[in-house]
C-alpha cells in the first residue's frame, strides 16, 4: 500500500500564519501549529495524496459506521471511537467482542485529527489511518472478525458492491485493505478547527486572558516539547521519561520496542477521559500533574495545573457536521452474525 | 404520565386520500393507510398531544444515541436499533450487557414508524414510545443501568441538565420518565414514507404492475387482517393463530397473558432480517409463507410469496436525515462506566 506522509508536515503548516501576536507568535516558534481555515491550505494537510473524494468519504462513512464489518454484527468503528464523544469510548480499556476488553488495558485514542500524528495506534506500529483502520476490524477483543469474514460480508452487499465499483472501477477487488484505506479517507475528514487556531491564525481575542496565560504556563513548563505540532501530540515519545508512572500497575503496555509512546493529541481533551494509554486517571488536572512528573521530573502546583487545565478547553474544536448513514441491506448469501 | 393515543388514528387517516386508483381504493378500504404528504396531516398523527419541539427532538436524539445511559457506558438505544439498518440490529436476539443475549430470544423490532403502533414491545405490555424507552434502559442483558444510576449520569453532565431546563423549565425534574419520554418524541420523527404511500395517495404509477400484482395477492391471501392500518402492523394478534410456528422451540416467548404477539410493521421490512419475535427465519420469502401457515392456514406457493415480497420492497421508505449528535461532556461527579 501507499504511503502516506504525514511527518514534516508541521513545518508546511508553520509558514502560513503572519500577523500574530507576540504570545502567537511564541507559540508557533515553539512548535505550536494551527489548521489553517484556508480549505486548499487544509487539503494539502489531510490529504497529501489527493485521495478524498466526496463519493469515497460517503462511503468511508458508511462503513465507519457498518456494524456488519464485526464478527456479531454489532460493533463499529464508532463503537470504541464515537464521534459523539469527542471520537472516544468514554472507558478506560476497549471493551469489544464477547464483552472482552483489551488485554493490555490500553484506551482508545480519539480518531479526530487522527491524521495529523506521525504513526497510528499506541505503539505507532502503523504508518496511517489506511492501515490502521485494518487493525480493530479483526482485533479479537475489538470486531474480531477474520478478513475473510469482513470481505465476504461486503461482497455479498450489492449496494457496497455498486459503491466500490462505481468509486474504483468495475474490476475493484474489493479487500481488507480498499476497505480499511476507505474508511481512512473518510477519517481524513474528521478535523476540528479550534478557538486556539483562530488565536494561532491572528484572531488575538479568540482565547480570552486566562486561556492566554494557561498557554504561557504550557509552553514554559516545556509540555509543548511533546505535545507539538498541527496534532497538539502524535508523535512518538519515551513514556516514562523521568520518574515512573503511578499508575503502570494497570495493564502491561511498554512502548514501542524501544519504549516509545504515541503523544495523544490534546485537541478535544476535555471530552476523551479517562486519560494515559491505559486510560487510569479521569481528572485533566491529576493528568496534567502526572505528566509533569513522568515526563518533565517536576511538580506542577494546583494552580499551574489549573491554568494549563484552562487553557486545554480552547482546544475544543467543532466537529464536521455528519450525517448518519444508511447501510445497504445484506442478501442471502451475506455471512450471519456470530457471537462466539 | 399522560397517555398517549394511537389507537384509531387509521380510521382518521383514510378519510385524507381521494380519487385513488381502484386497486387503491381497494387497498384502503381493506385497512391500509397511507402515510400523509402534508405535514399538518402527519404532525396530527405523529403528535397527537403536540410535544414535539425541535429542541426535543435534538435532545432526544442525543439521548437515543448516548452510551452512557447504559451501565457500561458503550451501549446506546441505537445500538438494538441501528437507524441505519432498518431501526434494528440485524440479528436474532438483540445482545446487550456483557454480551448477554435477550433471555425469551426476543428480536429488536424497529423503530421506525413505531409511533402508529397500537402497543410496544412484542406482548404490548407498554402503551406508547415514551413509556416504552424506560425499559431497555434498565433491562439487564439490555443498557443494564438502574433508575438510579440514569438519572444521576444525566444530572452529572451540565450540557444535559442545562437543556433540560431549558426546554422544561427550570424546576424540571431530570428522572428517568422525562429522559424516556423526551427520547419518545425524537422517536416520534422518525416516519417513513414509501412509494406504497404515493401510490395510496393518489399516484398510481408509484407502483410498477410487479408490485401492484403482488398487493393484490397480498390482500387476496388475508395478510393484509393483521398487516394493517398505516404501520401495515401494529396492532395485537393470536400468534400462532391456526398451525405451530416452525421455530417455536426458538427461546420461551408465548406471547402476552391472552397469547397475543404484537404485529411486525412491515414497513422497510426488507432491511429488517431475521424475522420473527424470536429472528428464526432469515428469508422474507420463508417469512411470508410461514405466516400463511401459522395465520392463515394455507400453504402459499413460491410464485405468490414472490410476488407478496415484491410488493413488500415498495414499503421501503425514505428515512429522515439523522445528524450524529456530540454529546455534551461527563463531569468529575458522573457515575464511572461499570461493566459487571
Amino acid at each position: 500500500m501507499k504511503m502516506f506522509k504525514t511527518i514534516g508536515l508541521s513545518l508546511i503548516a508553520s509558514s502560513l500564519a503572519f500577523g500574530a501576536s507576540p504570545l502567537a507568535d511564541k507559540a508557533m516558534k515553539s512548535g505550536l501549529v494551527a489548521i489553517p481555515t484556508d480549505k486548499t491550505e487544509l487539503l494539502k494537510l489531510t490529504d497529501p495524496n489527493g485521495t478524498i473524494t466526496p463519493e469515497k468519504v460517503a462511503l468511508g462513512k458508511q462503513l465507519y459506521f457498518e456494524p456488519r464489518l464485526s464478527k456479531s454484527g454489532i460493533i463499529s468503528c464508532n463503537t470504541c471511537h464515537n464521534l459523539g464523544l469527542g471520537g472516544t469510548d468514554g472507558v478506560p480499556a476497549a471493551v469489544g467482542h464477547m464483552w472482552t476488553a483489551n488485554p493490555h488495558h490500553l484506551n482508545s485514542p480519539t480518531v479526530y485529527n487522527a491524521m495529523f500524528f506521525v504513526a497510528q495506534f499506541w505503539d505507532g506500529r502503523s504508518p496511517h489511518l489506511e492501515d490502521q483502520a485494518q487493525g480493530p476490524m479483526q482485533a479479537a477483543p475489538e470486531m474480531a472478525s477474520p478478513i475473510a469474514l469482513i470481505e465476504e460480508r461486503v461482497n455479498s452487499i450489492p449496494g457496497y458492491v455498486e459503491s466500490f465499483k462505481k468509486i474504483y472501477g468495475n474490476d475493484v477487488k474489493i479487500n481488507i485493505e480498499k476497505i480499511a484505506s476507505t474508511i481512512g479517507v473518510f477519517e481524513r475528514t474528521l478535523v476540528t478547527p479550534s478557538r486556539f487556531d483562530d488565536f494561532l491564525n491572528g484572531k488575538e481575542d479568540a482565547l480570552n486572558d486566562a486561556e492566554k496565560e494557561g498557554l504561557k504556563v504550557f509552553m514554559d513548563k516545556g509540555c509543548v516539547s511533546c505535545h507539538t505540532g498541527i496534532a497538539v501530540g502524535g508523535k512518538m515519545m519515551p513514556f516514562p521519561m523521568v520518574q515512573p508512572y503511578k499508575y503502570a500497575n494497570v495493564g502491561d503496555f511498554k512502548g514501542d520496542k524501544n519504549g516509545m509512546v504515541k503523544v495523544p493529541t490534546l485537541r478535544n481533551i476535555t471530552e476523551t477521559a479517562p486519560y494515559f494509554h491505559n486510560g487510569a486517571i479521569w481528572s485533566l488536572k491529576e493528568a496534567v500533574q502526572e505528566m509533569g512528573r513522568t515526563q518533565l521530573g517536576q511538580e506542577i502546583s494546583d494552580e499551574d495545573a489549573s491554568k494549563i487545565v484552562t487553557f486545554l478547553g480552547a482546544l475544543k474544536g467543532v466537529k464536521p457536521e455528519v450525517t448518519y448513514p444508511e447501510f445497504p441491506e445484506s442478501s442471502a448469501s451475506t455471512p450471519k452474525p456470530d457471537f462466539k
